[in-house]
């Protein structure tokens, strides 16, 4: 099967580039005492998350629902949905999850706090936990207190307040204090090397004083959790920081691409040339519907001077270069701006291997799992 | 089942507001002679396309893929899929869905073709076509030549271009001329009434004297197709075109919104507040993977004061009224700012009356039915 056989539009994975961007980061976690941790947010696709525990360097998944975390508990045995759980329903399934037997052994599930009513909703929840035990006493729900690391998103601030929902958790019983963990998501994007570095050893210092307060306190803080894509080789060498968050390093996209990172675009969206209704100009039908603009516009890969200059629903209009042969029928490929939401359109990765589709790969965790 | 019962990110639908949108315009196209083809691309959702057709004034649907057409033929006997079909794959299916028997009768599929190599395209597919006959002879797939009306994404020039495609379609076996079509997508957000009717008249001006020329030549011009939610009683009633293509009134988005047309917000995305890290702010669990942002952030339904201020991935924060009691736990509802991408998310409906779930609705023609 080649790529014009597939039916577009069509979500692609170049298996090659794939594999060396998730060689290059497991090489890079292989020194030092951090750890990673990919986010499955990023691409929700078990073969990816699989090479990516594979390469080595990890201590388990990252995910951001219920409903990812449910998919990679079949081949993962420590997880952390980095995000507050919040509501009877998704409670009770963190809780029943907890319980189920690991793939290698005991599954640990982990999850963010940063309110005292999620905490209670949580706690309730194991206290409510029926069905058959896995062992006894039934496993404990790891617990990181979400910082505040300037992102202004979710998370307590550092300090005082995160200390005080700390001592909460300690004393709540069914939970287990793992530490803390806070997102630079605010400082991924930086393109100016230095400045980046700086503003993200300042944010994961802040983490690691809160870190440092806890153990002061007599409190466990195994973990301390950050740091993404483009920031994996700062927070991932601040002293303290104990795991990276990062997942969009697999896939890439050009907003990252933009930061000069060691990955390379490993997947595009597949579309048909299917109009071209003046010199210079072609529509492919690949429009907003499968791949997103909230990062602008994608690029197209492999014709130098060809622009993306609209994208609707169905149809992304092309500004081709002078002398172009593309022609109605002939498929195209759109590098996205933005991998996570990108993604979560698609039902399905069509592995590429020298111009060849290997295998397909589903993206078992999109659409109702982002619940 | 009540609000509180759903797993969220959810999209509900209201249906007693869906219902009045869909009489208020099948009233609209209950005189004149001008009728109405609703676009299934906007909600994907055969509950809403059927409610559409029993409502009256209706011609048919109208699709932007194959794969559309697909779901909607399994209740719907005539459509029109309003864009170009490139590509073997597609044109065999559209071949072969005009060749099925329609529910009620013989099934009519019409296409949009904007070049020869289209066309030839899906001559190739219907002379190759397998399978049990439904009749003696086979029946024809209808053609709409589209028409560039100053959008300048796909089609041909009104007038001699026009023409001679039209020529060439009538000259074509296994097809047949059923007329022209232009989309005046780019006036549809155009704020101001006057000049939205201005601009909207005097593209369906081009496209009716393109209509004439066909007449002119003696060639088959039954249908002259245009229109959507922001000019349907502007395009609707401009002497000569016979149906309009609107989608987005049987939901609205804020976008819409903006126009004060005759339609109320019918869906909305249903969120739980997951953190309040702050005074006058919370985060709910509704970000762009449930709602995008292509038109800008949405809008929080029923808490005055209340503003959407940053969509990330799973994430909406929001900026609350001074003395606002929303807290950890409770729903709130987003009103979208683009409807079609938007449902496109998602994979069903909970349709809502008098603040109870009365339906579940899938939105059967969602993901990788966008080919």
């Amino acid at each position: 099967m080649t790529l014009a056989d597939i039916p577009t539009p069509a979500l692609l994975v170049d298996v090659a580039a794939l594999n060396r961007n998730i060689t290059t980061m497991a090489r890079f976690f292989s020194e030092g005492s951090c750890r990673l941790r990919p986010h499955f947010k990023a691409h929700k696709t078990p073969e990816i998350a699989k090479r990516q525990l594979a390469a080595g360097s990890c201590v388990g998944l990252t995910c951001a629902t219920v409903s990812e975390a449910e998919i990679a508990a079949t081949f993962c045995d420590d997880i952390l949905i980095a995000n507050e759980i919040i509501g009877a329903d998704k409670c009770a399934r963190v809780a029943l999850l907890a319980r189920g037997a690991g793939v290698h052994g005991p599954r640990n599930i982990t999850i963010a706090i940063d309110s005292e009513e999620g905490l209670k909703q949580m706690a309730a929840a194991i206290a409510d936990r029926e069905g058959p035990r896995r062992s006894e006493p039934d496993p404990l729900i790891g617990i990181l207190v979400d910082i505040n690391v300037g992102q202004n998103r979710c998370g307590v601030a550092p300090g005082a307040d995160a200390l005080a929902l700390a001592q909460r958790v300690a004393a709540t019983t069914g939970v287990r204090l793992r530490g803390v963990m806070g997102y630079e998501g605010h400082l991924q994007p930086i393109p100016d090397r230095a400045e980046r570095e700086h503003k993200a050893s300042a944010a994961m210092a802040d983490l690691v004083a809160t870190a440092h307060l806890l153990q002061q306190a007599g409190l466990p803080c195994e973990i301390v959790s950050g740091g993404g894509t483009g920031t994996f080789d700062i927070s991932g060498r601040v002293p303290g920081v104990t795991e990276i968050q990062a997942g969009s390093y697999a896939l890439m996209d050009t907003d990252y691409a933009r930061l000069n990172l060691p990955f390379e675009h490993a997947f595009s969206v597949l579309g048909t040339v299917v109009s071209t209704p003046r010199d210079g100009y072609c529509v492919a039908d690949c429009g907003h519907k499968s791949t997103t603009k909230d990062h602008g516009l994608p690029s197209v890969k492999g014709i130098p001077g060809a622009t993306v200059v609209l994208l609707n629903d169905e149809h992304a209009g092309i500004a081709l270069p002078q002398g172009s042969a593309l022609k109605i029928g002939d498929r195209i490929e759109l590098w996205p701006s933005h991998t996570d939401p990108t993604v979560n359109l698609h039902d399905l990765f069509y592995a590429v291997e020298n111009g060849r589709v290997v295998d397909i790969w589903p993206i078992a965790a999109r659409g109702y799992r982002n619940r």
